[in-house]
């Protein structure tokens, strides 16, 4: 941390801060400039908060050198973590795909388009039940039920299932279901949730908010992280910009940004990152050229009828050519799809 | 809503976009132009989704006309809402002004603190127990030994007190002691949350997401407004763009906006939505210009020792200060301070 | 300048960053930290670019401490800098307000204006007569011919004019005619146009760029400062961000954050800075209340006819109205409007 | 053209709407709405302002229908457009890469890099002359110059040159040199330069502006065709969002969405857009991968001492990497290097 006083700033005010550094086992290296001091605290300050110093007297500002985080940090755990998932591996050399639908409509449509994601090379199948929508007055989901088939699903295809957790009181009943929590990025800073599940042991599918910075991205998986859930897999999605001919704007610049800051395996989205399926296979494409890790879409029978997303929706057989076409590119950047589906 | 179809689009994706809007139980309105045809659908379709269009076959792009939400609308409630709190009215004349820590840090502390604003002119005392803070290893909060400090603190001035909520389920514990429920800007599509304060008749101070639109913001509210509690309370609290001079852009243009799409009360937040002391009475007097209903403001004894939010936290005698400036422009603008405070 | 070295970066590299340091006449304090070198680099650097030692091998970043700008700094220049214009002051205690057409489009019209905003306690008129706009399509401006009608819309009125220039090769011919050369947004950073307007000695009133920050801002001005033209008047006009309810978000909080890094003058425009005329008061109101030191707004006689931003113009009658308001305000924050206009 | 009346206007107000409509040689067609009229204007509507709607009495919004460009648009030209360049095609199957230093700095620089370029696979030479620095305190650039060493390049290697020009002054002088112009992104929006690179017949590399639109970058690129000047190449190069781990925000969605309403040939600029040299190569097989037609980067014999940009510059060892890089994900998206550079 480098504490840079006011232009003026009085030995006191100075003093004061080197106390406050070494109250939280910092050691201080004051630099006088010309116009100028700035102290370094030195030592392990992951942890300290920069708010602590912000406040003082004569403090004009604070600035970070170490990472405000650490277990997900690249210098503390320096090879790619590898986890894994029912059939595959995740964060090595193989690329797995994850399909489904949006939202769980019926157990019909589930298990038709399991066997249709599953034949194109889907590696998970997707499928929310609870959905977070900006209007109170849209589709809310199938809840419980909608896991159910969602289990029918993984039974007949073998392919385990990926869903989103939007509050901590539906964690336990969840956990009878699901292979992946997805972590939806409205939440991503819900902390609560975070902490809750930190403390289970199923791997989270963690997508960035989407005006989250990739710092704030990587605090945040921090609380999961810290609560010994070590699998934590990050997903770009897509931020918000000024730019509105897409819903949001793939930040695909975040794909390598991760790679080289954290050791978590990192997926793109471009269902939500681009919000049209016009644009989905480009951007998958080039978010595995980027070095990304997976990739999750949204894949529906009848996108003209979705009760949600239907304009990002892939149709199975646009899905089975993203899929020949995201594994041409991954074997340029030396990387293959998964081998091979195997039920473990 | 207004459908455009892709130029060349054939007659029967024309005739199935049709037959969806009268299914929705709208009539359309074809307009057969040069280079595209363009559907009018009219009737109210303000629950209706866009989404439910965009998906079809031969669809560009859909616009919206009616708004999205239909409580919070001016149009459908012309007149301010004014609501009543303890000992002030909030959406009429009067401006009342909140103030208080960001964190509940001791009963000694907040004590102190709601004495000295009370002093200085607050109408209400706010404080949060539970904190969401972007790292797990930064202080969490007091919890319900907080809110009983709170309590304490209404006692001794009659001020009605105002602190986050963060989960649904600290609702139930939090009602035996909060005036005013404040939902948190990381909250705000948080849609569980909205739809169980929407259950409860305790007012809400609701935060602007940090990435949220005006238009989104005032869906969210709909959640609360559509389970029967109305009195919502909006807060421009600053947004996230490219600018890093200072922690948010106050977004002081969203007041007058806000102002004429909704009838509901508007007030500004100066502390986050600049993140600096040196700045907050000058916002809070500029929001006031704006047409704000009323300010919150963050104040504690000893900033630069505060557990949170030290940078952006007045002293009690920087805002005694800030309350005779925004007085001072409240009446220039035709508006007052809260003339008295009346405890109920 | 705090160099921040990648963690294990070996001695040559430390040293290599230390002699470039005092190639640049600074000196080096290096601070060997737990994972980390910093190496501060003391001096006069406000003028040395970061990227110099950016590039070199083992730097992971690099902080400036000083800023990248002096002329426009008020470390340099402590007290306000207060300038004549023609009939009034502006950096001081009086507010001006200028006002006029986004373009002047006849003789009449503009000779109107001039008038109508006169009476109603403008103190310089404003008026486009090249026109930077975003379609090639639109009207570009009657050149030359439009300065001659300002020129008499001066003498009739007294009012001092203010007009973009555009190019470098545009100065000379309107020297002849302008009392102050405004730089429109979309050229802030036009190094060519500042750099003549610094040779200029006629006041520049300087517009953020729609995606610039304030340092950026001030870094430009330098441009114009360097040249030894002292009299820029910075001007707030709104930024892009994600919100499109209104065409610019205005960056109130720019206000006090310049007023405390400059002792230039810094004024508003509610008209771009919102895009529609129904909230140009309130803001208008809102900067003054910051503590803008004057207010440059949009006034046609006939807003639906005007050949240009009919949106956001103001109707004279509006405009009116908004100075009586604007003057309340300024009162409420110890200011007043120009007290006088008094012909040179 | 969709014009969307306030809830509630007269007929008179209606009525002047439609004869705008017809005044500007468009037929109309109201819907009475049970809230609100809208009223379609079609017809050849590309080059209708949307403001002479906005500003009439009782008008809510405007919608575009059309877009607000024709010469660049896909509609009129669905074929992609394929310009020949020395020794090369652009728009076609093959994809180029332009590469060379920020700034050039001396004729051994120059040369030195053109032959190590050219060595590593690329098939035009970049580099400044003028430079557009934030700083009046930077270098500035060689001038003339400059170009002269720029031209000896050529005839040493045969690679055609692309060098920015900042104002219509040099566009005379630079005619003599160069093989292609580059727009900077900071003259995006500089109209007069556009207008007067639309009357020269050397090919334009576009760069996007840092906050401007896909559509504001087609309707800029308009100025230029309705010169006559078809040879415009459109390059993404980063936009400023509110994320700082990068410099830049690759737009990677721009690419598809640009190859969707333009058949102009898209490039990307990896160098600029990520800002560091460390991820340059993942974005220039990201861009290729998404359907990019080219690519421009930064290469620099010596990184660490380069003039500007050196913490973006690849040395041409890196470059040469990512060219094999680059041709393995456009063989895997069916496209290819350029097959052989042939001196025109």
């Amino acid at each position: 941390m480098m504490i840079i006083m006011h232009p003026g700033a009085p030995k006191e005010q100075i003093d004061a801060v080197i106390a406050e550094i070494e109250k939280q086992n910092l050691s201080s290296h004051p630099i006088f400039g010309v116009e100028q001091t700035i102290i370094g605290a030195v030592g392990d300050g992951h942890y300290v908060p920069k708010e602590i110093f912000e406040a003082l007297p004569g403090v004009m500002e604070v600035q970070r050198i170490s990472k405000p985080y650490k277990l997900a940090s690249r210098q503390f755990h320096e090879h790619d973590s590898i986890f894994q998932l029912d059939g595959f591996h995740i964060g090595g050399t193989e690329i797995p795909i994850i399909a489904g639908p949006c939202s769980v409509e019926s157990r019909e449509q589930i298990l038709e388009i399991a066997h249709a994601v599953k034949e194109a090379g889907a590696n998970a199948l997707r499928g929310g039940v609870f959905k977070p929508r900006t209007s109170p007055y849209s589709f809310q989901g199938l809840g419980e039920e909608g896991l159910e088939y969602m289990a029918e699903a993984r039974e007949q295809t073998g392919l385990p299932i990926v869903t989103e957790v939007m509050a901590v009181s539906q964690i336990k009943m969840m956990e009878k279901y699901v292979d992946v929590f997805q972590l939806g990025a409205r939440n991503m800073q819900n902390f609560n949730l975070l902490r809750a599940l930190g403390e289970t042991r199923i791997p989270v599918l963690f997508k960035r908010g989407m005006s989250a910075t990739v710092e704030e991205m990587l605090m945040a998986s921090e609380y999961i992280l810290s609560g010994g859930n070590t699998r934590v897999i990050l997903c770009e999605r897509g931020i918000r910009t000024f730019e509105t001919s897409t819903r949001n704007t793939t930040d695909i610049n975040a794909i390598p940004v991760l790679k080289e800051l954290t050791h978590l395996p990192v997926i793109i989205d471009p269902s939500h990152s681009t919000g049209d399926s016009k644009y989905v296979s480009n951007i998958a494409k080039a978010g595995v050229a980027a070095g990304a890790d997976g990739v999750i879409v949204e894949v529906h029978q009848d996108p003209a009828h979705a009760v949600s997303d239907g304009k990002q929706s892939l149709t199975p057989e646009a899905f089975a050519k993203m899929v020949k076409q995201v594994k041409a590119v991954a074997e340029a950047v030396d990387r293959r799809l998964v081998s091979q589906h195997v039920t473990a």
